[in-house]
């Protein structure tokens, strides 16, 4: 499951390619429009892509996981409701806008999911739609609708790597993983880029499988897995309006027994969540933090998620800088703002295999700096490189606070000036 | 009390040179030296300024508030110890390392005010030591001592001005606010730059005072003061290890009734606190958030700040992009992850005048665009502009959450790529 080091994007796409192909059961389709947004204030036309996947038949083996946000968009009130119903066929997807509190959104999706179902021969009440984008804009409804007939016409059962493709935003390359157990396959589609916060944000993961798995236990296992994965990364502590993680089985491939199931969704969503903060806006480090010794997993994991999250760090880390003080200094912050105590006599902090805090005292000098440094250069890409995770190296920082009994393993990115770039001209 | 915009930096700092008067009673110095860090990969010397402010007399009526990082410096450990001395004299402080967590650090903190107290005839129990820069590395104190005696000659009843400028890190300029009461005055000095949030942040202020205030009624005062203001602001949302802000009065002049005093301390500390926020590091807007209509006052201060510290929507103003559905998406993330109800139907939106979301959508149009990004325009400042401030003009943000009676005011700052700039090579 761990991937090779790519050069280019071409060899990173041949790549995805032989991981792409759908399990049985499913088809999917992709096309693409222009549209003009009425509240932009220049008229140049924007691109939209369209995506869709269907199963051949309704499926009761689904399940969804949405964002908390609390004005969450239309796709998330819809797709809410639809988590009722007694079965699920398809989901249609859109990028650019994500039909957030427009005055008419709800009624979009449900004209948009009625209009793809009449051309795909699919009842209304069994799609989802789903949207990624700017919050706040209206969807294009009419040209959409004028590309649906096309996209339900495309369907095939080919790959998934269009798809992938279609639903980036920002992302810099489509993000797909693969696990084979027993005789079927999970595979697993995901978007990200940025506002990745924990508790999902405006991410996007789709997953397939033609195994056989009832519908409760598979919403429970999504539910489980998608909290120890996609809820411990964070890119820049935003948690969308939009989230959705969807896995649907097909049921063509008897079942496996249920821990073979869960584990392989675990390691998919695993590093489907380290692909999500690799490919996030402007990254060149992944970062971990490993939280031990708090006094519950919850504790553990904010207090690791004030370390990834905090600016300091980040920008501390982009510039690979070993200035190790403010990881003391984020989670200081965090046990101290929330009246948790921590003795420093007790606190532990390693970064890749060197020890820089113990026994109540920072523990650094020249030559450990020099490594330090050298280490975080070993990790860094490129933020710039386009079209290709060049690996899979992380920043690896481990926080001992105690005898407490909580853990936490997060994941977040650095902060380097790309970010700031693409999030200060994302519409304009 | 509000600046006039500056063309550059000379006539900044004659205006500040009319603010900086010591009031009566104290005097200050400041002065220079180099020395080689012995954690640094590279042995170029590093150079730190001192500063000292005493007063003629030792002086009961102090007050202090310190950090509430659970890992502080030894300088905020053992002003805790003085606080509860029955008098203050005097401070030392030192810029470019912040003495925290080095395994000598409250060892040389004491042996820093023993010198500089001998030298400047006081006691060393009267004495505090303020240091403030990177976190982790120790203090050269064999070279602090050798220019102690120099200092302690300088003292002087001129001018806070250089203070204000030694304390300096990445702050581009010396900030200084005066308010004249009854016979006498207050004047407070700030440093901050990077790491300001609330509960402070490696934020140094100075607050002196030649009217007689009750050492209780001080401490009281100053509490209250600090949670309305400096609490109230944040740049990048970490709290420091060595946040302090310290008030004197020498009891020269005699009082006011309290509610001025309170008053009068309150407007400084506001104006020093928005201060902060413009100088802070890659600040190109300084971005007010009201908020009305949640349950307490607490609920809504931390959505406020949910708002101002989202990096999507600090990146957002820094590029004049009126991307308000950003704004939506942080109060939701913040609303939802802790179990807030808030119905969209109640909530209201403002940026400047113009409403943005109201009735349960976004009413946003090109034109309304248009008029936002203007706005967004006419309060930015170039982040590069170094040595004055050239306006005071913030972002004004309101949102109305419902009937609810908490309310907030909290500042905050864009985020700039020199935010990163400055952050990825602070010490190398």
């Amino acid at each position: 499951m761990i991937f090779p080091d790519f050069n280019d994007a071409a060899s990173y796409t041949d790549f995805l390619g032989t991981l792409a192909a759908l399990p049985h059961g499913f088809r999917a389709a992709t096309t693409r429009l222009t549209f003009t947004p009425k509240e932009r204030p220049t008229r140049e036309p924007y691109a939209m892509n369209l995506g869709a996947i269907v199963a051949d038949e309704p499926t009761e083996r689904f399940a969804a996981v949405f964002t908390r946000n609390a004005f969450p968009g239309a796709p998330v009130i819809l797709g809410r409701e639809r988590l009722c119903e007694p079965s699920l066929q398809g989901v249609l997807i859109n990028n650019k806008i994500a039909n957030v509190r427009s005055a008419t959104g709800l009624d979009d999706a449900r004209r948009l999911t009625t209009a793809f179902g009449r051309a795909a021969g699919v009842s209304e009440r069994r799609l989802l739609s789903v949207s990624t984008g700017i919050i706040g804009w209206s969807l294009p409804v009419p040209e959409m609708e004028a590309e649906l007939p096309k996209l339900a016409a495309g369907l095939n059962p080919g790959s998934a790597l269009d798809v992938a493709r279609a639903i980036m935003t920002t992302d810099s390359y489509p993000k797909i993983r693969r696990v084979e157990v027993g005789g079927g396959s999970i595979i697993g589609i995901a978007k990200g880029a940025g506002m990745i916060e924990p508790n999902m944000a405006t991410m996007l993961v789709f997953i397939l499988t033609d195994l056989t798995v009832a519908r409760d236990e598979l919403r429970q296992i999504l539910a489980r897995t998608v909290d120890a994965t996609f809820n411990a990364i964070s890119v820049d502590g935003d948690m969308s309006t939009s989230d959705t993680v969807l896995a649907m089985s097909s049921g063509r491939v008897p079942p496996v027994p249920t821990h073979e199931f869960e584990a392989a969704l675990a390691s998919l969503c695993g590093f489907l969540a380290q692909d999500v903060v690799r490919n996030g806006e402007g990254t060149s480090h992944v970062v971990a933090v490993r939280m031990t010794g708090l006094p519950s997993d919850q504790i553990a994991r904010a207090a690791a998620k004030a370390i990834v999250n905090s600016p300091l760090v980040k920008t501390a880390i982009y510039g690979n800088d070993p200035n190790v003080g403010r990881i003391l200094a984020a989670l200081g912050d965090y046990l101290g703002s929330n009246g948790i105590e921590a003795d420093p006599a007790d606190l532990v902090i390693r970064v890749g295999d060197e020890t820089v805090f113990e026994k109540g005292y920072f523990t650094i000098d020249r030559d450990k700096e020099v490594r330090l440094s050298d280490y975080l250069k070993s990790t860094s890409m490129n933020p710039r490189s386009v079209g290709f995770p060049p690996h899979q190296r992380i920043v690896d920082i481990g926080v001992s606070c105690g005898r407490g009994a909580g853990t936490a393993l997060v994941w977040g990115s650095d902060l380097s000036d790309q970010y700031v770039h693409e999030n200060a001209d994302y519409r304009s």
